[in-house]
């Protein structure tokens, strides 16, 4: 990347063919997915759930840490963790990705994180519901956005700024949107937000502000770089662009059998196999997964776990039975919401936000 | 990676200047390093601890695995959890770095998992001592590696394996070696080897084993894959190479200030800075830290904290004062050990192991 593109505000697009950068790989290594095998847990471990932090984990000190909700409202508040914890608190089991998930298999690559599948994870999130605190604060009757900002700081295509993103107030109401203090029952790990974070249910994970300190009531659209230049779909560099609100629907393949440790190529045995994984949507609910061998030729339903109604932002695990005969294959499978179904080809957009192609899987059956 | 490269049991070296490859990336998406300014915790948070899995991680049932103590001993041993924590037990704070850790700085690139500086990480693990257990089953007296195998199953160069390492049987036999099933006072994660590892402080992370099922005896050196072919010293393919064993001294600097998103470039404010990080050596006690502010043209001592006689085979911490005044700068810091120094140019190998190569931090100072 030169300065010249940092400072105009544009993400670089790699030249078609060209290899990760350092740049990327610095990234890759040290933010990281969920290892796919892993889709075998209903809760993702937290050092298996992925993690994506724009600039360093900060170093935030709880004894001394407040959060402040001020902005258009009557009564601005100021509120240690221990008093956020005496609040009604709620455990929800939660489905995070990042926006940025499939980047890294789009032709040409948009240069940022370059995620390819695994972006990913699902976790019991304990904390106490927003809107309360914000009907405590008075809100302005002419709220629009509600904006909350990290301590993690940085700059970004030349903006130096704290992490921050408006959320619209109809969504900073819901019940289900948090503050959150605890992951899997233990306290925020550091690189998911300790000591307090925001959850918004079926959002990506650019709205899931960690390492809150503020939360600022807004009568105008936010126009930080989170919202205004981030996080947007767009062709060209010229557009406004549709901003990224809500997780598009995915089903991932738990790969079967066993890796080539380079190729990360899988093999089995022949005879029959039960393919799993899971699939969700942030958008609607998931009504079908189909699952194909023969790269989507023929494709057979996956028999799909109910929705848990005490957890409609989760993921929802499916089976398909499969006699695996010797030969190689590529395995493929596709998730339908109400709304609509996983592409089959690829979406490209320059910031290479919410990729949800199908994935496919090749694999070698041995006898 | 063409099968034919596979197949001879060679690791490819990339082209000079060619970009990290979709197999390069799918495993640095999976595992992951530590985040340098992690550096800050003396104890590092399980999931900011560097990962490395070969294969997948294996699902263990813990309440019918078993460890099978066995080949050239008197009495073969089966044990469960149990069993094992039964035994005498131990907490020790230990530093892990994974043999690979600075492979993609080197030129041309060994095509691997493509570390750059961040393969590292320091836990508290507990567990109870080898040696009683192998005394127990009684010894060969023509011992000469005790050979550790793992669950985790996968392809490598062509070979099928499960994970193995053979280690020669006085490192075995040492007090500080651990059969390991907790890391920071809970039971270990699923991917730093769940239910039971081994811990050989002071050695690269191939000797490292997780996921034990096995520990066998053995009366002629081992020669699988992991030993043989794998973790060698060389720069000629049809060379043995020297195996590669301990750790090989480093210091780290957290980076200071703030970084670019995409760049990773270091920005702070000019001022009193106390710059700060961590040193270690697997071979030899580290005796200074030497950090410049000019690329190396000049050096100063950074105050080096002094040795936990409780945890030899941790990091240290070091501080080091910088007035900063604007302008850009390359930070650079360098450990000493008894044996020696960090070299300020990288050794080549085509495995693109144990390159302890400095490391080098641009930075801006702002007024």
């Amino acid at each position: 990347m030169t300065a010249t593109d940092n400072y105009r505000g544009m993400a670089r697009i790699a030249e078609p063919g060209e290899g990760v950068g350092l740049d990327e790989l610095a990234l890759a290594a040290r933010n990281h997915g969920m290892p796919l095998e892993a889709l075998r847990y209903d809760v993702t471990p937290p050092g298996l759930h992925y993690v994506l932090t724009h600039y360093d984990i900060p170093a935030v000190e709880p004894t001394s840490w407040r959060l402040e909700i001020g902005g258009a409202v009557e009564r601005p508040l100021s509120l240690s963790l221990g008093e956020l914890q005496s609040r009604p608190s709620v455990t929800s089991r939660v489905l995070l990705e990042c926006a940025g998930n499939g980047r890294a298999r789009l032709e040409p690559r948009p240069v940022s994180q370059p995620w390819l599948l695994e972006a990913v994870g699902t976790a019991e999130w304990t904390g106490t519901p927003l809107a309360p605190l914000l009907e405590e604060a008075g809100l302005s009757s002419e709220t629009v956005d509600v904006v909350f900002t990290g301590a993690d700081h940085g700059v970004e295509r030349g903006v130096e700024q704290d992490y921050a993103r408006g959320l619209p107030l109809a969504e900073a109401m819901r019940p289900e949107t948090l503050l959150v203090w605890a992951m899997n029952g233990a306290p925020l790990p550091p690189q998911h937000g300790a000591p307090l974070r925001l959850v918004v249910p079926g959002w990506y994970g650019m709205a899931q502000v960690k390492w809150l300190t503020r939360v600022d009531v807004a009568t105008e659209p936010f126009t930080g770089f989170q919202n205004a230049t981030a996080y947007r779909l767009k062709v060209d560099s010229d557009e406004d662009g549709e901003p990224v609100t809500r997780i598009r629907p995915r089903s991932l393949l738990a790969p079967p059998g066993w890796p080539d440790f380079m190729t990360r190529e899988r093999y089995l045995r022949s005879g029959p196999v039960t393919l799993s994984g899971r699939a969700w949507s942030g958008r609607a609910p998931v009504t079908q997964v189909e699952v194909s061998t023969d790269g989507g030729n023929s494709r057979g339903l996956a028999e799909l776990a109910p929705a848990d109604p005490a957890a409609p932002f989760a993921w929802r695990s499916w089976r398909f039975g499969w006699d695996a005969r010797p030969g190689r294959y590529q395995l493929l499978t596709r998730a339908t919401d109400e709304v609509g179904r996983q592409p089959v080809e690829a979406e490209w957009n320059r910031q290479g936000l919410a990729n949800n192609l199908v994935q496919r899987v090749p694999v070698t059956v041995q006898e």
